[in-house]
């Protein structure tokens, strides 16, 4: 098999080490990028990745543990950032969790402090309305939803703050596995939304962590 | 030049008389068609109508008037239907005039009793939340949208009664032409909402007719 | 694992109580969500679900049945709705049974008088023509159908009542799981229709039941 | 300029001489290539032509005269197979004639007998069924149709011979300038339907006439 | 379960009894359907058949036999009509052989003589050279290809009879399962190609047959 | 015509004034629009204008001025903010220019201090790497790129601060008006990357400020 | 306006000076890039240029000429490479010259011998075949075809050296501008054939100079 | 079942025997296909075949041998084509390594050298510079890349040779299973690229070989 090849120099780059997204790669090559990186950095993410996954990485790195609805390996993550402001997390659905926890967890291993606001989506719109003060609060939010999409719209239309969209896979039919919600998102008539690919929760935990970066404080 | 075929038994089966669709046909079909549909029905609607159509309809037929910013063409409506209930007329911006114009006289050539709630987008939610006891009143909304597309469920979630979601081509880029908001209106996660063609503010108007319709109370 | 947020206002609001769509929901999620609805409401529905979901909801809600065609779990469902109308759910094919039962189901459910009338399709015409008095005697119509998705505008060409329009995703090759019939129907050139995303016979139900309401009698 | 390279003998290998389709031609290839296959053949069509082309082909070619609505330059055409079946030409709506003037006078260029059998569409199905004699007394059957293009389906469940179905472009919205009607005709549950190009009418006429190729008799 | 409704005047209005379409139904509604359409025709076909449908069937109707590359299930199917034309099943590549034997049985079934070309598809493309006298004597050509399916158009520039045309989902990538051949087909530059549905197989004979029909002779 | 509802509250709610989108309205409709929010906020922008649309807004409002390459109309802009970070505007190709002006014009209009990079795209990878120091300097990066779209991910991946992606509908053929970039900018294999709408640059500019927002620091 | 940045080492990196595509650039944008590039490297080329294009560069440049069917304006071009092999551009119909022209000049531009072969397109298949020597003479095919885009399949199966498929965007209806070609291109099941963007004759120039680059002789 | 028919001439033609893909095959149909091959020009590859595809295949062919990352089935290739150039297979990540693999060793089954340089993707585009020596070393460089597929642009940005983009499936979401990078390739605004298919990387080696064939230095 041929060898792996990490961008180690990502971190000093980027902020972030090298990250393993699991789909696609055998159970080997997680392994072997993982611990490599973990050399390295003395820290790890792996993103998608199953119980079996898991089990693989823990053998071969102590302290490894699985976030399981948000479907992450972590192996030795950062401290928390004591002066940067907060990131919260809104999700629209139950159904939308996974997503929301793979950038809620993303985000607090790399340090950030996070507030979860789930099932706020639009159809009961008081939901989020309750919320107003906490979403005013943060540096940053996380916008996650399916089907129609449209939680992004409604909260930045509410704040002055940046609002990062993650459209999710969840849904059927004209949902065209989160095209739906995607196009949505990009169609806002609401300012200061960042639109995600569909399902990228990791995606959006980094580039929030790069709008909350202490640094600039 | 072939000969029309004008389906005239189409107002005892369906309640309305046939309507001429102004694209697509000539100038001197128009008039052909408006003209026999009148002389059999007394009353006539054609849509997607330029202001030369309307000059040449008018020279033909007497009392012909031109709604403008709807594009229609009406000519020996019919009478109020009084006992009915109101048709509220909801739109997200004033690109999406057109359209909600569109549905209003449609809905008002039919009898109808209309109010146009105009300007209430998601993106300032305040603004619909303002006439929840309009929209509450009503027996049927027809909620107008270009961009996301996300007024009918915003709507939807409000109220129990039937909402007629209507795609506006107004947008740009990932809009298609108004594919994103049509993606949006069926996938809403609120209940009680049927769709119709991008643009078609007629079609909704005629359907919202039907819900209203006076012979039921 | 994060706790639930029922929307219980929604039956005051909008006249359903929530629904829990099963799909992308474990098993526990369906249980606690039909469980806490329940003892709100009364009564709830699970849509999509599966045998098994049904076996968990039953072990802790006596009184559950399961609707095998429709997929739905019901418990403790509403009172007939004497004075409405009647609802017509019309199906084209065999194999759109399924998505026409989870109409059926639905409105019954939510108290109204359902009439079916399925194989009905526009390859042998006179089969529909056979039951125009029965479509024309209904306050509202619910047409599904897969394939080439023609039945809503053959029928909204032959009745004054409200069409709501379903297709399915019944179909293969070009038939692009649903969207064939997801755009015949948008394209009607029949008057009347509304339509809801493929296979959602649930959505259908909730509009027919709002434009039948019998409040407005 | 490059020179022309006419296939000759394509109506020996196919029974239909070459014929000019005018756009994306320039009006000097236009009148060459009418020319030269005039000057083989003895006769000439040139499809999708402007009254610009008409203009300049008569100034090279004595006798050319122009179909307007179908568009179409004819010189010299075939004589009338007297043996041979019936070609019905159904349309749909009045916006589809041009499209359905393409096939008929193609065919008749060719030969044919043809029936038209205008503005019958799905919407008003008793229009198509006072028809039914006539459909099943053709050798093929020729269904144009856009908006939801649901009349070959209808028809093909009437008859025994073949249909050949033409989706136009007529329509607007999730129409997608003919994918809709398209769409549908390939996904027909009645048999017996061979769909051509979208506003394809002198594709499906060549196609009818290889059907009734009086030969075969 | 709801009760069958077969179209019995199918085979007098279109000169075929209705076949059953076995995928979306169970097992029994597809040996009632069989049976009952045997019992009023003394014929039946059900296509896309597995062979656990098979022995379902074949419990309930002696003499049903199953064609398995083809995956359709026959019964007691009509006599060969002998003065009729020959229709050839053309294939471009091993892998869309099934489709070809369903669209070959099915003619067969319906008392057609057919003769197979199979892998002469347009990268050799004097495998089909080889063929041409054949290919002139048929009275209609259905042509199968997957990949980029040119086959149609390359033998509909070598005959003067119909070609109907049979996109497969044979292939991957921008193959899109199927649309991509469809596409290719549809745009033909060649003349007389009619289109089915990807993998319509029975819906290309059915049209052949209609073609083929001996009572023209 | 019905009259204006400005959303005076966004500011206070958002940061931004509404803002004037000019297509699909008409210049009396901008004029009115700009003079309302320029009479409440002291400041205006109107983007996508006209020549035409600014000689009628000119005649009302004094010190307008017209960014010709960003097609935007300004009037009383907001004073420079001055302690906030740098939003570095980098651009792919000579025609991306507009809408990379329109990011920077609208973002110097909300006071923030810019810089540009043009002319830096991937077919010259040097290019970009001549300027990473300015690059990193910045607080946040606007990436716009026509074509393949790739610029985003080049940046992205050389930094650890935010970028903004803005796909241009610079481009042919597969490009798909568009959509071609703006699928390469959702799939970046980069971190930290939140894309907008095709041609977006208002959006880009919005997103940047909230980001860059002085009140932070 | 924003100065130039034109990537002058292009042409000691990849053998081609940088070259002007007119679209969406200015005309004074076109001649300051045109002037610059022909400044620095001795020639240059815009491609997609018009008449207009033409004649303020020829103000600027002398000894600028303009291939009108290629719309391209060369300055100053490249010897010809003696050693170097053939290139064949072949091309279906005669509504894809201009952009076989396009590819034809550019290569002679860079120095190559170009033979051309028109007007062979699969449906008369004898027309390719008469050219099978010409065809296994070159060292690089470029094979220029809309409607189907069959050309490049056919012509790969016959020769053992690299083919350059050029899909072109003539055509209408289900040919989606070029889509339909590309992806007959795309799925081709001979070997050989690697596929540019829709029209892009320029880009399979520079492919096939790249390829038939006299330095590896 | 059929019988096989092999275009033996393809190797006389095309420079390589006829391949065997096995998707869509029988295993039965796989030995029957490759025994043939191998028997008439005494070497045979199967592409993207299961392990139990090569037990098959090993019971009758003495020497075959698999390529497990690649998929691939080769026996008794042919001989190193010593004067060749180099052909560069270039991979962007860790999971497009089974398609770079699959051209790299389709490649060496021919007789190329082949260097492989993996995992130098854009996100550290310091990865890929380090190599350019050896890029601009090669004849031709395979570029295989998923996510947003970038590779190729950057490379052939670097280099005067041809490039061959081979987009992978491996992405999610908008990646649209790799419509994304296939989209990304053929919009690349650097020069002398060619694309094959999604996962093409069989097709991208045949065509590097037909570019490197040693009987033209």
């Amino acid at each position: 098999m041929k060898e792996l090849r990490i961008d180690h120099e990502r971190e000093e780059r980027c902020g972030f080490p090298e990250v393993v997204f699991a789909p696609g790669k055998t159970v080997e090559q997680i392994v072997a990028a993982a611990s490599e990186i973990y050399a390295h950095s003395g820290r790890v993410l792996v993103t998608r990745a199953t119980p079996k996954d898991f089990e693989a990485v823990r053998a071969q790195l102590q302290g490894a543990c699985y976030h399981e609805q948000a479907r992450i390996i972590s192996v030795g993550c950062a401290a928390p950032q004591h002066p940067a402001g907060l990131i919260v997390v809104a999700a629209a659905g139950t159904a939308d969790m996974p997503i929301a926890e793979e950038a809620a967890v993303t985000a607090e291993a790399h340090g950030a402090c996070v507030q979860r606001l789930y099932d706020i989506g639009i159809a009961g719109v008081h939901r989020a309305l309750e919320h107003v003060d906490e979403l005013r609060a943060a540096r940053v939010i996380i916008a996650v939803a399916g089907m129609e999409g449209a939680l992004p719209s409604l909260i930045a239309g509410l704040v002055s703050i940046p609002v990062i969209a993650v459209p999710t896979s969840i849904g059927y039919g004209a949902h065209l596995e989160g095209l739906a919600p995607l196009l949505t998102m990009l169609n806002s008539c609401a300012g200061g939304i960042g639109v995600v690919n569909i399902d990228n929760g990791f995606g959006a935990a980094e580039l929030a962590c790069r709008i909350n970066d202490p640094s600039w404080l």
